[in-house]
């Protein structure tokens, strides 16, 4: 199976969504070599645009996700991984989904989901998250 | 509320999935005019990076998307549009969801969703899908 990573320069977004519940709890970008280990490992690996490194979601805080399956779509451009995620929460903030917040009709954003963990507890001081 | 359009080029992956069977159909681009037109209008619009232009999911095939919900990111740099899909399905290529394959152990894929609709008889010969 080839994937399009050079239609947008090396990177494909790849969504992430809980096998159980098929809520949508991120969104990150791989490169070839994070998708080779994430099926090697079963275990998502990311690459970092802001840190321009691979990324093992879960490296720091342990909430690691498992990847049951992996979706390619139709232009083989994007990914669906369909994963259980390990520990209370997926997003750096706190929360279950990184998709917390609802843009409302005037423009102003509304969150809309429980905080489930405090980030300052689960992420050493100045650890990256 | 401010999306970072600017850290991807202008563009931010909208992933788009049922509102009803939270089945996730589809990934599209938006840059700031296409995120304007679908709350304006409350239909999915993208920007198409192989046309170059916006582009309404729908104005060929009439498969449009009705937008109930849109979900911001914690890093405000990806879109989640919650929606109820007019027609059979999303893809192009006949299938409800754009993900319509999954990528096995060995590399090869499997088509692991039934074909919804003949895309010859939606798209007229010539016609962009």
């Amino acid at each position: 199976m080839e994937i399009a990573f050079e239609k947008s320069g090396g990177l494909v977004p790849a969504i992430i969504q809980d096998a159980r519940s098929d809520e949508v709890l991120m969104l990150g970008f791989m490169n070839a070599e994070a998708l080779t280990e994430t099926r090697r490992t079963r275990e998502a690996v990311f690459f970092s645009r802001s840190r321009n490194r691979l990324w093992k979601k879960g490296e720091t805080s342990g909430h690691v996700l498992r990847v049951l399956e992996i979706r390619v779509d139709c232009d083989a451009d994007a990914l669906l991984l369909r994963v259980v995620p390990l520990g209370p929460g997926v997003c750096h903030k706190g929360y279950r989904s990184c998709f917390f917040r609802q843009i409302e009709d005037n423009g102003s954003v509304r969150t809309v989901e429980e905080r489930r963990f405090d980030p300052d507890k689960v992420y050493a001081p100045g650890a990256e998250r």
